[in-house]
């Protein structure tokens, strides 16, 4: 298997050539885009990993997941249902979508940024600062890893420039979807898209979502198994931006990346993967990561598709 | 299992009178909303039914994904994929999507209206009138149901109604996505839509997309594996219209409804499911079936996301 | 005045190398784009011209006000502006534009191909072959040449490739905006975007619509006033496609162009004028025909808005 | 005259009833609806009025020509227009409207929103209290009276519930088009629409634009000719929100409205009209005001489409 892993990074290394780090953000587009790292957990509990599967990346999008899941867990499925809808969107991430002027749940989705910002609103906590502690807390546990913490650097970045994000916030509030400060809302998102994770983290925190919300080398039950399905159907259909159903033909299985050049698959039943490559596809996508995946899932059956 | 299905079509039947008929298509509105029936196919070759499950009905949408089999299977992967893009568009199944001008594979996928018209031309036959009856025999191979065939009446509703896709048609052909004939290409559609199924009919079809292109009973290969994968994929994040995030919250299997009532669903590795109940949720899906079907994936778990 | 518009023509004729002729109907193609004539009818009955203002060429949307005052000459204000809007659209002339799923006139207006294409249904005649002699005759009389006649080359070439046209045809049947045969009303519409006219024809036409409906040579009353404000009003907000706000701005009078290089120029009270050149710019208008009656209007002080 | 204004005032009295005052700041929602009243001020000096002609209200978007005319007056036409394009947008006022992601100036124009707020980028100024002080001193010159002065219950109002505004700053900041501090610039763009003006004020100004930028009584210059016209041509195809083609059909002159029930109606070369009601049609537009200054426009020959 370790084997495997490592053909796969040698098979796909040229992809890390041909994507282009993301330069929305200029923090990011420091990033190294030689870097390439993938590793796996299974539900046997072994542990797998090949290319630079030690080094750190901010999470981005891939904290969408775990916002989700922290407002399903503090505020139940109703309240997140009723707030944003579940339909992929056909259009980017950061698109402005209403329908002829009225924003409503249906328009967004827990995966574009909109609906991200809007479930900030639902995680628990007086202030946007102890929501945001609690949303990290619960990221480190469900990864097993105390020391997961935000990249000040990109947190400052995404503050300075995050403008369209603001509008976004500010759309959702013109609309009655959330009523709080904007400044406050949006910050909460910034630092949760700045939290630095590693190859490890996002497969230990996939390989929770495979296990029905309980930790395979633990056994512990670190949240419901209903808030578990619910966001690994929203991964399926919308996990991989407005490429989620070409990854749906390729690969087969809920997953999440950033902009960071980070992916997280969750295997139901089978696996939690993490991989990372900072070059990016025009979709947002980390090239050499996908690409990886697709053939980890050709050689080991992954695709729940068949 | 019987037990279950009669007590599921017992618990659903009260939705038959909440939802509504469809009344777009003449021909349509005529159908019996008190008509519900299941029926199941699993891997083992058990087969299990209730309530009318031998109750006729015109596939509509339901022939989209035989539509598209039959394009990958007479064209290839490739010439499907250029023609047809694969992700959900976040409008509905008739809606004229394109950005700023420029329709491309990008702004539509295989089971909206557009996508299916186009794959038509995809079908091998020297005429469309070929084309289609090419498209009916393998259905009925696929159904193992000899007998299948079209319901004049409803076909001649929608060519005369069938105005929104002629010009879904036309469209395709001013930017040069097709280039025959549209009243031809769209009478082949017509037809298609037009075809006649039971509850066993889809769920004979359906347990051939779970079993990787092989019938259950008679163990023949029907079609490659690799285009079984490519529908699946597809129906999962687009096969229930602009319902198919929630279904797959709901459900959490690939499945495909028509607005004839039909749903076909496809639980991989485990069984096809045919489901009927002609009175329709807003999104154009089975009422009663998809209740139905949420029911059956919770008592079986048959979600794929566990 | 023959020397201020030869003036005119010389300094505006780099502009005819600097467009592109139309080529989206093949035979629009052939045009010569070094073509350039301007025609002026003033209210004192004067008529001045410089360049090629003799050149024949189709008048393509240049006909749609036509269109529009014989649709309020046969079937009044009420009828007219119930089926067609009078918005501007904010889109090119040929988009589909609907607001989610629902056309209706509000998304229409009389210079766009869906509206221009609506109110040939509102023109008197038993089939579409009277409609169109009807139309026909009635421009023949407006511009007081009985020798117009259609382009049957270009006619055909329309017929051949209208695809778009066809396609919002039918978007117009499929709301039940109109319910005749598609097919016979494009056709009518073809016609008329093919007949062929002059800068002298487009000039005495604008006269009339300059001089309250009346023929300034003449003195005959060829339509009620009302109907010429009407068409008036409309030409100032939607003549010149999308780009009708920068025309108002910089030349400041009622016009209307086509893609074969014609605009005719209403200038109420004043004159009408005919400009000729089918080197068109990225809206589709004539590039040195726009600049030609720029200058024109700032030397002659034309502008309504001083 | 004043016989004529007082019949329409009394005609037209019934449309105040028909309307709705604008509720979406919940202090123009107080606005008295039977408030209803007429000025106008023609090229020979002579003024007319009727009704309540010296109700106060706030400006609203009757400002935007103002603030246009002030980015002209500061920053000249090359800059306004390379930032803030002159087409119509065919959508509301505060619609979020930009082709596939791309915010460019050709999505916006200076009667919207998002394009005057843009514009307050480029008034002169320190600060934005700098600007705003400018802007105000300059509609007090036009106005000829050194009273007008912003309403605090109102600007305080649009600041505290101005989301929707933000969102559109936000937007433009994303986008690159502004780079200032959005809070300041919307503060600026805020304080300008709650200036309060009576029918005799919009009159003034109005006449000044009617009159190439020429006080009528004084027979100062207060502004480049170019300008006056820059503006006029936007009124007339922009100034009545999306009912402006609605407006130019039955009025037929520039004029803007505001949704504090004002509309200032300029008619070039002859007179300045002011009218205000607060009751609004569905655009936004007074609805007595509009009817007012149809039979207006109707009993003088005011249209410039005759």
């Amino acid at each position: 298997m370790n084997a495997l892993l490592n053909d796969i990074i040698k098979s796909c290394a040229h992809y890390t050539e041909e994507g282009a780090v993301a330069n929305y953000i200029p923090e990011l587009a420091k990033a190294d885009p030689s870097k390439f790292g993938i590793y796996v957990l299974t539900h046997f509990g072994q542990q797998f990993s090949a290319g630079d599967c030690n080094a750190e990346f901010t999470m981005q999008s891939v904290i969408k997941p775990l916002i989700l899941l922290m407002a399903l867990f503090d505020s139940g499925i109703q309240a997140v249902h009723d707030l944003v809808g579940v339909e992929a969107t056909g259009k980017p991430f950061d698109a402005f979508n209403y329908s002829d002027q009225a924003l409503t749940s249906a328009n967004i989705n827990p995966m574009i940024n909109t609906g991200s910002i809007a479930l900030c609103t639902l995680i628990k906590g007086d202030t946007y600062r102890d929501k945001f502690d609690r949303l990290l807390e619960f990221t480190r546990k469900i990864a097993a890893n105390p020391n997961m913490d935000i990249d000040e650097a990109v947190y400052a970045s995404e503050k300075a420039t995050g403008n369209k994000n603001r509008a976004l916030g500010y759309m959702l509030k013109a609309y009655g979807m959330i009523n709080d400060n904007i400044e406050d809302v949006v910050d909460c998102y910034f630092r949760a898209c700045s939290v630095k994770a590693t190859c490890a983290d996002l497969a230990r925190i996939a390989s929770v979502f495979s296990n029905k919300g309980k930790d395979i080398l633990t056994g512990e039950q670190l949240f419901d198994p209903k808030y578990c399905k619910y966001v690994n159907a929203i991964l399926m259909t919308c996990g991989m931006y407005d490429g989620s159903g070409e990854f749906a033909l390729r690969v087969g299985f809920p997953a999440k990346s950033g902009v960071g050049g980070g992916i997280m698959g969750v295997v139901p039943g089978k696996m939690g993967i993490g991989v990372f490559s900072p070059a990016l596809d025009c979709k947002g996508n980390s090239l050499a990561g996908v690409n990886a995946l697709e053939i980890l899932s050709r050689e080991l059956d992954l695709s729940v598709f068949l």
